[in-house]
């Protein structure tokens, strides 16, 4: 089940603010009414204050929830929750796309504090 | 014949604002003047206030324009003005995409409430 | 429901063997188990005979598909059948390729007569 | 030659502004000095106050281009008068796109009234 | 754990020979030295001779993977043995592509019977 | 109306055969049913036994066809037969590719002489 | 060597503003540090005043840099002055983009006036 | 290791403000975690005041990273005040993308000065 | 330095003949001639008879290349040479694909044993 | 003009038979009719016997051509014959692709020896 304990900081190299963008492609979650798989690439983005999310253990964080029956809408505010209680960065942004299901597929974008202008598109 | 009683909400996981895009990518009508078939695209984009449509009920209601005579413009209309009436969204936004006839492609955007300035082009 | 005697034929304007090839990009019938609606790719080839089929009264007869409840095998085999009662082509090939439900697309390839090796492969 | 009186309308189908966009990927007009061919995509936007253009009428209006001798430049503002005679649009904007001559493609860009800034790039 | 008693069939539309693609986009299993998830895509190719697998039940048998520690060349020459048991095609062709680990992206291919010679290079 | 009289030719700079190829993408014809135009792309492909066709001709000799109502397959073959005339090379192809109509797009493809397996296809 | 006495005008269609932009595919130059050549494109945007420049001499003008040793920096900004000198433009934006050379492409982008914001980046 | 003496200048060719953006496709260090080499792709923007840096010595300052042990983070921020130290240009933008690691694949943006809007987003 | 003693392998997990393909698109060697960093994807393609490369020690044997000078033509041929010695494979190819220098981008082929027709071309 | 001298020669690496490829995207010749300059495409593809060619050197041979009035055909015939004079190869092929003149781009290819089947299309 998703379990935030696994995500690790690292120190940010400068005081300068800068922005970082990790971008999975192989997220997979359950459909909670169907029972089927999920499949969809998750963006974040965010200007760190002081710390980091450290790659291995987002990656971690991220297959925590390989069986969890969860909904697009729910798993999106989620991953913004925990990263954002683990980081306390400037801003965040998580942006899920899903692949299609009956012919539909779709993208779900949350964010955290002052996005600036030009990243609010996703 | 379109029919937006198909269409069914739930609760929005959460009380802050995020955007909601589903884009259905199989969507048929019927040109109201020669009876040829339509196919095009539909992007939906909305901030949901309280209720998110339920993507299945959402496919549903596409499904109902397979056998009907309307025109482009008509569609598009409808459709928002289907979904604003069942969601109250902060904002919304629909865009169909429609397939070549006679060498020329469409595409219509209408909006509802103030969609911000990132998503305005479509 | 599906209709041959929609299919109109005009002579071929040489007797030298010459490949045709028409690909119909919007192609839909109805999934007989769920009722939802199938989208596919239509492609076809011949080498005429004597008769090729006109263009128009192709785009009919695919038409008439549309509300029918078919499986992706049956359609393909039964297009194929069609064409070949009304051209009696030297060969023809016929095949569907469908969208894809539950993350699984599909190609459907039914030959008649001596397809040579280069257009075996679709 | 171009005959602006093949252009005919219909009333928008609603009072709230939206924007049409029609893409015709096969223009066809001649060089005045060479009398050779050219070839390009006309890109028409706009928001109807009151009457839309119907879309063979315009696919007509712009084949009487075909045996015209006449330079880019002239032919994006001509189309651009004419469709804002013929529809008295809240904005609208022509964008045409001409395949290379001599290693050079050409992109000519003109606007009606307040085009938006998200439009205004084309 | 792969389960073959998933698979069922459907008798051939047709008796004569014709070739079926089915791709599936989502298929996921576990690395046995890592326990990390591998990602891949499978494309199965087949003549049937008598019965066909069905498409929703071949989706259930795939995703019977998900949770199951095995190497890319099993899972390839264990979908292409539990589907030529259940099957007994005239031919059959059973490709995996794996998303990239470490730089390498890997790609296996099995075949059983006669695949012809458009169709051996995958 | 189509002319063969405006092709000229030139001497192959070598006895060794080689292939020459010559793609148009502007060619424009009229559909001699509805009136409407036709465009496409020419694809010539030969190897030549003493004479090539120069470059500048054939542009002529194919907008030579602009105004000319004629279908698709007999464009094809009536391009082939004046080039086969006008150089009499070792073989010869034509393919012609046309935009789509009522969403069904399509190729012909006319051959002279012995085309080797490799250029088969088209 | 660069010669801008090779620039032809002739005089804008319009009155009213708007932006014309022709693409080069096909520049080159030659590095003034190793004597290698330089393959460029170059992206011509401006809007005019009262006169525009005439297609076949801007392509003679380009060629004229075709054995000059010069920077890519410097062949940016000389193109601008030829044409700001030349045009009077109300504004104008010259865009060089350059193959790559041990792994590095590189553009350069050189404004006269006020350039738009939607423009700006190029 | 990473040597700024490496790199070199020149002079501006102008004093009117232009935009320089050098892509190296080719980037490569080494993570200091695990001891694997990184791969990546380097945007350097900037906007000089007097000085230029030459690329030649771009490319060797660039290669003296690749038997580093270094962070993703920390080479951008580092590239970035090397330059800055460098060239003192009026804003300067460093933009660091890293292949994919276990899935998931980096980007990383670090300004110096008053970037401009229209090049804030990278 | 190439070191081939890093290489491991495992079992082949079947009897029956098939094909395994590794593509590393993170190569990197060093020009004997300049010392400058060669860039390239590698694509290794064989039938096991007993045994098969296993994944990571074939990513440390080639990245034992990281500092080596070495030829195009000589990497290719030393891989092939080491892996066939490791494994004794039924067939085997090693396509090595390298970035451009000077405009020029090269690929070199070697195979071992009978390749079969379908593979030749890499 | 065109200078087979500056072709040099390196021994082979292995006396197995492996297949050369270099393509290079940037040449440039003039045509002797316009004077204008003609852009083109050359890969060049062959087994060595025992001897290679350089690649810097077979890059300032093909920018002997840059100044050269001389048609497509003459072009790909003298680099076949140039090559084969100077490394004597098992078999080789030239291939040019030239940019479009009045729409139409082409192709010529020249081979020498015995070209194997999968190699031949180019």
């Amino acid at each position: 089940m998703p379990d935030p304990s696994l995500l690790e900081m690292f120190d940010s190299p400068t005081d300068s603010p800068f922005v970082i963008e990790h971008v999975n492609e192989e997220f997979t979650s359950v459909c909670p009414m169907t029972g089927h798989p999920d499949f969809g690439r998750i963006i974040l983005r965010y200007v760190p204050t002081s710390s980091c999310v450290e790659l291995k253990s987002l990656k971690l964080y991220y297959q925590s929830f390989r069986n969890e029956g969860i909904f697009y809408e729910a798993v999106t505010n989620l991953i913004r929750d925990d990263l954002v209680k683990a980081m306390k960065p400037a801003w965040l942004q998580v942006i899920t796309e899903w692949k299609g299901r009956g012919g539909i597929h779709s993208r779900i974008l949350a964010d955290h504090g002052d996005v600036p202008a030009e990243w609010k598109r996703g």
